[in-house]
């Protein structure tokens, strides 16, 4: 725990958050930072946990301990409705109460003499957990990173992908990789992540491959790291409800841990993960996997991706509202989330002044990694109306 | 996990019964072996979740991401409903998911190197997460232990707890202490929690304190290790809805971490803790913590009690079956567990005995430690007419 400085993101953001309310109270301030969801959840889907929730109090309806992998019709369901055509079984399925909680949870795979690779800029959970796990040597003010660590740095100068050449990423076992990317948006192209799983093989390490933004693709990019050949003998894909569903606070994941991985000695990894699952977690809320399953229902999986196109709505708005300032702008077609490029500043100077000038809350870039200096991440969650007017106070600021 | 062998307890105990069932399945069978509540959840309890579920789906009573270390609200509610006249406040309380999923986040909290003591018999979470993390030596099949780890026996001898003489319990590190226990049933004194907080004083150990079945204690032991003066410097506590509220599938629990426990360093543990709940946590379900709030309003409180004291009343009935028959019994007063000494005989062959003839899912002693040997652990979860049932067909075999 030592090495890990004392700020994590978030918590640093909320208190920016809480000490700008203090000062300015009187100020409508507008939430673009945290990728909180902010609409309702479909009607379907808090129904169905509701009556789960009150058939609790029926003789016929409780039930305990449900099976620490998730309830099998959860994990089937998810198989066969997200994962159709790549082959993955439910019994690969482990639901889980969110990505964030399973990125932890899959650290306890490995002993702490792994090395590890990560996305820069990245979602900060990996490094942290994996600095924590003792991966990660002394941070470094000058680089902005930790040791030990290998920062593959994605840009738009090489298309938001690592250069795999030997020179610029050494063997590494686990690489920890994001698509659509938080917190650049780009989601990563089939070719782009044919090269990621030869690397992996050729190498011998193991992918976690973080899908939670795949329903907000739009185009034709993968939506999980199964649809490349191969891919299940090198990776391990983790998602959530989170942020398609409206389940920020209702807490639901999962994990897909193939059959087919293994192990350098042969062992098959679900073995061990079944086993962490077990001793170290005890299943998911019953009432949030009732949830789960409505929303992959026909009725309640049209409902959900209704939702999500209102937040691609407000992504168009605030890519547009940047591009029309003539600002280079990534992401947002593919992802909650627009990176902006803001050259010749640090990002968190532009943080502080779009904060004390427009009272919008965003994100600086270099929150995710060092490779995020000049950025801001805009999350497009938030209500119509309130998206509009931060716009409107944007194109004041910068016109 | 190389060291970890390959059978976590319960799932094994689960495949025995499927097994059972397919070989038997005209019998009906009763399962008096893992701890899994079976009564309905008090209306007043469940109708909060559903009424908090269903107002996700409007604008006004929708909501995110929750604190990560729960809601404030219910952490207040914990500390003042269940810790009064402790001085425990709510910012030192952190709720979660789960007692079990605390165990492995505690243990994210020390380096590989610490050493753990635990109790002999105990829950088998506790040194199986910390053979995860690497604390735990291969395992002797002679000696049915794990090497590095003190197993501090409890048996009817010295009153079930540990000879805490320096001769007999090394210096540790991490002390693991479940009280009323899991498996014994036996709840220990003030006199004895007292010498084990002057043990850990002088130690410059941390207890990790067990409190998940405090609400089924009918006599005056204490419920909480913050009843002895002191224990705030030198112990974390642990505890759960699921036992007391029927809350096995629903997840919720809750961690104490004192403000005034210190690292050796003087560093207090509490900001560490926090850290990992914010990187490697993110949040129990909002829907469950709505449930655990409702669990300590005044009525709900009665509510839940209730249904403590009818698994008491079935405690009750399995207790006085064999002390009838003229075996010694412990535990059952003060807990959901009654401990049987069957003299002479393996546990395994007298779970097997049990289960073959009379069709009775028990759990073996050694299943939670060597010194479990000769003993049985039955549950007094289930239906009153099922545990009457079983009673009846304990009372045929052994008359």
């Amino acid at each position: 725990m030592e090495n890990l400085r004392s700020g994590y993101l978030f918590p640093e953001i909320s208190k920016r958050e809480f000490d700008h309310r203090q000062k300015h109270p009187q100020e409508k301030l507008i939430r673009l930072g945290i990728g909180d969801t902010t609409e309702p959840i479909p009607d379907i889907i808090t129904s169905a946990m509701a009556e789960y929730a009150l058939a609790l109090s029926t003789v016929g309806g409780y039930k305990g301990y449900g099976a620490e992998q998730g309830n099998k019709e959860l994990r089937v369901a998810i198989a066969e409705k997200l994962y159709r055509n790549m082959g993955i079984k439910g019994n690969e399925v482990f639901v889980s109460d969110g990505a964030q909680c399973d990125i932890s949870r899959l650290q306890m795979l490995f002993g702490s003499d792994v090395t590890v690779a990560v996305q820069d800029p990245s979602f900060p959970a990996y490094i942290d957990s994996s600095v924590i796990f003792g991966r990660g040597g002394k941070f470094e003010e000058e680089t902005g990173q930790y040791g030990n660590i290998t920062y593959m740095k994605c840009c738009p100068e090489n298309n938001f992908f690592p250069n795999l050449s030997t020179r610029n990423t050494p063997k590494t076992d686990v690489i920890f990789f994001c698509s659509p990317n938080n917190p650049t948006g780009n989601a990563a192209s089939y070719h782009q992540l044919k090269r990621l799983v030869e690397f992996a093989k050729s190498n011998g390490s193991i992918i976690i491959y973080d899908s939670s933004y795949a329903a907000f693709i739009s185009d034709h990019s993968p939506r999980s790291i199964y649809e490349i050949p191969g891919a299940k003998q090198v990776a391990i894909e983790i998602s959530s409800f989170s942020k398609c569903a409206g389940f920020t606070g209702v807490r639901l994941g999962w994990t897909i841990v193939p059959e087919e991985l293994r192990y350098s000695n042969g062992f098959p990894v679900i073995k061990d993960f079944d086993r962490i699952m077990c001793t170290c977690f005890n299943g998911a809320s019953s009432i949030s996997q009732a949830g789960g399953l409505a929303c992959l229902s026909e009725e309640g999986y049209k409902a959900m991706i209704a939702v999500v196109d209102y937040y691609k709505e407000n992504a168009k708005i605030i890519a547009e509202t940047f591009t029309s300032l003539g600002l280079k702008v990534y992401g947002g077609e593919n992802a909650p989330y627009i990176w902006v490029h803001f050259p010749g500043q640090t990002s968190w100077d532009v943080f502080t002044e779009i904060l004390s000038k427009t009272h919008i809350m965003t994100i600086p870039g270099t929150g995710f990694g060092p490779a995020g200096q000049e950025y801001i991440r805009f999350s497009a969650f938030g209500h119509r109306e309130t998206v509009l007017e931060a716009s409107r106070r944007l194109r004041n600021l910068y016109k």
